[in-house]
């Protein structure tokens, strides 16, 4: 068995990207640090001639980026999305070092798909962005100044999963994660039966929905997991329809 | 005591910049890691708005930007030139990696002013350049694509540092390394010395202070040992003085 390669497994999904230079630029930097899978999510202008004049000898990145109309179509078969933020938001998702999260992307993107998610250049990733992470990472920066290039961000990143590959050993067992798509389609299962059992009502549905994701976010869900869950989440809504239709039986006058 | 503050004492010098957002851009990267000194050697434009564009709101950085005619003029006071080298040259200088570096670097700069030289984007440092350099940094790169954009470098370097100062504590007695202005002084002295004492016959003269350089280099010279060294000079030139005078007089008819 060759050693796996873990950064042919890990793209970088840039969202809303406003200027096609940094789409140049970041092609560049994945290329000089091994990274070859680029995925733009709506960018405002691609292709574009300043992109190609940024990616300098990467224009085979570009050539073969994945343009995508919206962040789940880039995710979708992503197994691990790490989302990349400059703000420490007040949220209780870990959010670590990209020296720290190095190891545990690199052990996942040995055997599937793992994301790098960067948000637009103003304003960075949204709140919706965000809530789609299992992981974030923070570059240290200047308090005073932490305007750090969209593609400074992605070298910064590739930089530190390149370094990180040398030492890279795999799992004996390696853990296989539900892809995106799946914890997705949890996510809106799980909405639609608290809807149903009538948990919502003293609750704000958004921000019950962020809590949860946070706390699934943390266990990295499998996929058999995923089953296991749904599955509940299915004997739950037909024992609610058996409760009221027994329910409305002995109360046909209500 | 403050604790000392290493980031502080560190310069970058970008020799011959041909593109001047370039220099812009990397402005924008070390400001974000809390790097403020920074010389250019001829740059071919500047100032110019493309480097104001780019350098975002780091132009401060750039109004205090120290313009030089030559790289002697930018290390003059430098303890330490570090040389920032794309390519692993056939060389005995040490070459080592960004993180292995930093905490050498961190601990000179705690006390005296250290550089990290850039050469210019296409063809990187002169080897006149990288015999200035007392150590020299590679960053690990794609081997089928190691074009690092030049702020792209710039960020890397500058983020290790920034990583590096987290755990930063300064050595108890630190080593006041010799100004540049002195070891090159040094190196013309010792050049003159070689030539007069007939030392270069069978050499090549440049190829040998190439190695001199190299020796010297690993040493980290200080200031005393500069003297001294210059002293063992001195004398020899005289005692050679010394001895052709006398074989003239023993032999007046050569």
């Amino acid at each position: 068995m060759n050693k796996p390669e873990p950064l042919n497994n890990i793209r970088v999904v840039l969202s809303h990207t406003t200027h096609p230079g940094n789409i140049g630029a970041a092609a560049r930097a994945m290329k000089t640090m091994g990274l070859r899978h680029l995925y733009l999510v709506n960018p405002r202008h691609f292709p574009d001639s300043q992109a190609t004049a940024m990616a300098a000898g990467a224009d085979d990145i570009l050539a073969n980026a994945v343009v995508c109309s919206s962040v789940d179509e880039a995710l979708r078969d992503a197994a691990l999305t790490v989302g990349m933020t400059a703000r420490l938001r007040d949220i209780s998702i870990e959010v670590v070092q990209p020296r720290a999260a190095a190891p545990e992307i690199l052990q996942y993107a040995a055997t599937q798909p793992v994301a790098l998610l960067f948000g637009t250049e103003m304003s960075g990733l949204t709140n919706e962005e965000v809530a789609k992470a299992q992981i974030l990472v923070n570059i240290p920066a200047n308090p005073e100044y932490t305007s750090l290039n969209l593609a400074a961000a992605v070298q910064l990143m590739a930089y530190e999963l390149r370094v990180g590959v040398i030492d890279f050993s795999p799992a004996q067992v390696s853990q296989m994660l539900a892809p995106q798509a799946q914890i997705e389609g949890y996510f809106r299962h799980l909405e639609q039966t608290l809807q149903e059992i009538g948990f919502f009502t003293s609750q704000k549905p958004a921000r019950l929905m962020q809590r949860l994701r946070r706390l699934y976010a943390r266990t990295r869900l499998e996929e058999d997991e995923v089953n296991i869950l749904r599955g509940i989440l299915s004997v739950t809504t037909e024992y609610n329809a058996r409760l009221r239709k027994r329910y409305q039986e002995e109360h046909p006058d209500v």
